[in-house]
C-alpha cells in the first residue's frame, strides 16, 4: 500500500474519539490560536486587493470572511481568508519543517460550515487530520536523509493536501476519493521563499487552503489522481527533495502524533527571531536599558535565523517579518511585542532604525534553532547577556491556554466587539461538545 | 534589470505590427491546432466531473465552455476549457522542453473574450507572448547548463507564466504589474509527471491556465510580487532546475522566437512517440502487411520515449495516451491515425493488445527524440524496416496549413454542425484582422 493510500486510509477510517486527548485539545488550541489572525489581517491592503480581484467573479455568498460582514462563495472565502490570516506571520509553526500548517486546513474547513452542517468535533477532528498530514509530509521532505533547497516554502508545497484531508473528511470521501483528493492537491503542491517580504507571500499559504479545498470537491465528484502522488518515482517528493524517506508519512499513524511538536508564536514575526527575541524581551525587562545608551547588539543565532530573517534594512511590516535586527530592537525599545508593534509606521520609527542599525548578528551552527545569546552592550561598558536555551513559543516553552486567549483578544480587539470577542473565545474551546461548527465563522464576522 | 522584469516589460511594450510575419502566422496556427481539442474533449468523463466539481460555485456565467452551451465565470471556464483541451494529449508541443504551451495561454484569453472586446490581432499577439514565454522559461529550466529532474510536469510549471502574461496584456497591465502576474503564477507553477496516465494529468495545464488568469486579476489590483520570482536565489528556478541559466529567458526578447520551435502533433499520444509511429505508419501503408503474419515489431527509440511513453499494457485511452508499443500496434492495424483511435475501446481491441504485445523496444541515446527506426518481422522471416530521420510533427516535417484546418475538422465532427466548423475554422485563420476575438468563443459552442 502506497503511503499516500495509507494516509487516505487513515483520515477516512480515523475517529475522534480514539485520538488521545493531548491530540484533540490541540486541535483546539491551534484554532483559537489561529483565529484573530484574519480578524486582524483582513484590514490590510492586501486583503483588499486580492478581495477587488475575485469578487467580481464569485459564485453563491455561502462563506463567511473573518472579521468583516462581506462574504464570498466557499473556494473565494478559502482564499481571502487564508490571505488575511498570514498577512503578520504569527501562526502556528511546525519547528523542525517550519511550516505553518493550520492556515490552509482550517480555511478549508470554514468555507464549508455554512454550506454544510459539521459538528464541533467533526471540525477540530478533521482540523487535526490536516495539520497532522501536513506536519507528516513536511517532515519527509525536509527531515534527513531528504536534501530540500532552501528555497522552498513548504508551508505553500503541504498545505493543499492538508486542507484536501480536512475537507475531504467532512465532505465524506471514501478512502479512493480522499487519496485522489491528495494527488490532486500535491499537483498544485507550490511555493518559492522568494516571494517573502512582497504580498504574493501571504497568497501562497492561502492558494493552498483554497486548491485543497478543489481538490477535495474534485475527487468528490470522482476526478482520479494517481496511486502514489508523493511517493511515486515522479511524484512531488521526487520534485522537492532528493532521497526523501516518504515512510515516515504513513509510519504509526494514529499512534504517534506530529502535530503535538507544533507551536505557536508569542511574536509577529518569523520563527526562527523568537530566541533571540526572547532574550532580548528578558534583558530589557529587567534591566530597562536606555535604548540611546546602547553602544551594540550582539546576537549569536541558529543559522537558518539569518538564512530566513537576515534582513537588515526592512522598509515595511512586511519585510520587518523578516529582520531579526528589527525585532531585537522594538524588543529592547518597548520591552512588550504584541500585534500592534507589527506596522510600517514601527518599521520606520527613528528610533527604532536606529538601534537596529546597531544590532549585529552571527549564525552559530553550534545553536538550536530555538537558541541564541543576546549581548547588550553600553556605552558605559557594561554588558547585559543572556543565554536563551528555548525560546517562547518553542517546544519547551509553549503559550498557555490563556496566553492563547489573549492573543485572539489583541488580535481582535480593533474588530470585533469585546462581548463577541469573549462569546467567539468560548466558542471555540468548547467547539468539541458543540452541535454545529458554524458558530466560529458567525462570530468571528463583523455583524 | 531582472530577467522576470525584462520579460514584464517586453510583454508590455511589444507591438503586433513589429512580429515578424512567421511569428503572428504562428500565432494562428497554435489556435488552429487547439481549438478543435476542447470541442472534442468535452465530451469526456474528466470534464463532466470537474464541471460538476466548480459549476456550483460559479460566478456570472460570462464565458463559453467550448463545444457546449453551457457557461460558467471567466476563471472556471478557464478551467474545463483547460481539461478539456488536454484529454488526449493531442496539443502543441515545444519539442526541446516537452512543454504544451497553447493551451493554459489560450484558455485564459478566451476566458476574457465576453467579458471585455479584445481585437483579433491583440487576442494573438497576447497568445504570442504567452507562448513565447513559456518557451522561453521551460528552456531556460530544461536545457544544459540546467539539470531538471524529469519528475517534472513543466507544462504545469510554465503553464500559468504564460497565461499570466497573456491575460494580462489584454487586461493592459503596466510593467510592475505585469512582473508582480508573473510572481504570482511562479509562486503557484507546479506540476508532476506522476500525474500522467490519470484524469489529474489533464488539470495540471488547465490549473495553470486559470492560475494564470488569476494570477493577472490580482496584480491587476495591485497584489505585489518579488522583483525576481524566477531567477531570484530562491526563486522559481532554484526549486525545479539547479544549474539553470536564467539569461535565457531575456536573451534576445523580440529579435529571436522560441516559439517557431512549437510543433504541433499529427497523432493523438505523447509526442515522443511519433517518430516510431510515423515509421509504423509508413511501413504499414506502403508494405500493408498482415497483423496476423506479424512475428515481432522491433523499435529503436530515444531513451526519452520509454521513460515518458513506455506503458506495456495500458487500460484506458489516457493510459495509451504514454504506450509506444500501443500506438504502433495501431498504426500498423489501421494504417491511418486519427482521433477516433483515442479511446478505451481501441486500447482493449484484443487485435491491438495482440500485436502490442509483441512490439519490443530499445532505447537508443545515439537517436533524436524526432528519430527512431521501426522493423517489422513476418512469420515468414522477411523483415520490413524503416529509418525515420525526423517523425512527423517535428521541427522538420511540421503539418501544413490544410492539415492543422483537417484536424480541427476531425475534432469538432461530433460535435459542431459542419457549417459552424468551417465558419470557426475560416474565422480562426483571419482572427488577425477581425475587430473582436469573441466569435471564435461563440463559434466555439454549441447553438
Amino acid at each position: 500500500m502506497s503511503e499516500s493510500r495509507a494516509l487516505a486510509r487513515f483520515a477516512v477510517r480515523s475517529r475522534w474519539e480514539e485520538l488521545p486527548e493531548p491530540v484533540r485539545h490541540e486541535a483546539t488550541r491551534a484554532l483559537v490560536n489561529w483565529i484573530g489572525l484574519p480578524i486582524w489581517g483582513t484590514r490590510d491592503v492586501a486583503v483588499e486587493r486580492t478581495l477587488a480581484a475575485v469578487d467580481p467573479f464569485s459564485g453563491p455568498r455561502e462563506a463567511a470572511l473573518l472579521g468583516r460582514s462581506r462574504r464570498l462563495d466557499p473556494l473565494k472565502a478559502a482564499l481571502v481568508n487564508g490571505v488575511a490570516g498570514s498577512i503578520c506571520d504569527y501562526d502556528d509553526t511546525h519547528l523542525e519543517t517550519v511550516i505553518h500548517p493550520t492556515g490552509p486546513a482550517v480555511c478549508a474547513l470554514l468555507a464549508l460550515v455554512e454550506r454544510q452542517r459539521i459538528g464541533g468535533a467533526d471540525f477540530l477532528h478533521a482540523l487535526a487530520l490536516g495539520i497532522e498530514t501536513q506536519c507528516r509530509v513536511a517532515k519527509a521532505l525536509a527531515a534527513p536523509p531528504a536534501r530540500i533547497s532552501g528555497a522552498w516554502y513548504l508551508t505553500g508545497v503541504t498545505g493543499g493536501i492538508g486542507a484536501a484531508i480536512a475537507a475531504g473528511r467532512v465532505l465524506g470521501l471514501d478512502e479512493d476519493r480522499m487519496l485522489w483528493a491528495i494527488g490532486i492537491a500535491a499537483a498544485r503542491a507550490a511555493g518559492a521563499r522568494e516571494t517573502h517580504g512582497s504580498m504574493a507571500k501571504s497568497l501562497v499559504s492561502a492558494f493552498a487552503g483554497e486548491e485543497g479545498l478543489e481538490a477535495a470537491l474534485l475527487a468528490q465528484q470522482g476526478m482520479e489522481g494517481p496511486e502514489a502522488p508523493i511517493e511515486g518515482r515522479r511524484g512531488l517528493a521526487a520534485l522537492v527533495a532528493e532521497g526523501a524517506d516518504c515512510s515516515a508519512i504513513a509510519a504509526g499513524l494514529g499512534q504517534s502524533f506530529e502535530m503535538l511538536r507544533n507551536t505557536y508564536k508569542p511574536f509577529p514575526c518569523g520563527i526562527v527571531i523568537h530566541a533571540a527575541l526572547t532574550g532580548a524581551l528578558e534583558l530589557a525587562r529587567e534591566h530597562r536599558p536606555d535604548p540611546a545608551a546602547i553602544e551594540r547588539v550582539r546576537l549569536a543565532v541558529h543559522p537558518l535565523c539569518l538564512e530566513m530573517c537576515g534582513r537588515r534594512a526592512p522598509r515595511s511590516a512586511l519585510e520587518g517579518t523578516f529582520s531579526v535586527y528589527h525585532w531585537v530592537a522594538v524588543a529592547i525599545t518597548a520591552r512588550a511585542i504584541g500585534i500592534r508593534h507589527y506596522s510600517d509606521a514601527v518599521v520606520n520609527d527613528p528610533a527604532i532604525v536606529a538601534l537596529r542599525d546597531r544590532v549585529e548578528a552571527r549564525a552559530d551552527p553550534g545553536l538550536r534553532r530555538d537558541e541564541a545569546t543576546v549581548e547588550i552592550v553600553l556605552r558605559d561598558g557594561t554588558t547585559l547577556a543572556r543565554h536563551i536555551a528555548h525560546a517562547l513559543g518553542s517546544i519547551e516553552r509553549p503559550p498557555s491556554d490563556a496566553e492563547l486567549t489573549a492573543k485572539l483578544a489583541d488580535l481582535a480587539a480593533g474588530t470585533l466587539t469585546p462581548e463577541r470577542i469573549e462569546a467567539l473565545t468560548r466558542a471555540c474551546w468548547s467547539l468539541g461538545s458543540a452541535p454545529d461548527a458554524r458558530l466560529i465563522a458567525t462570530l468571528s464576522c463583523v455583524e
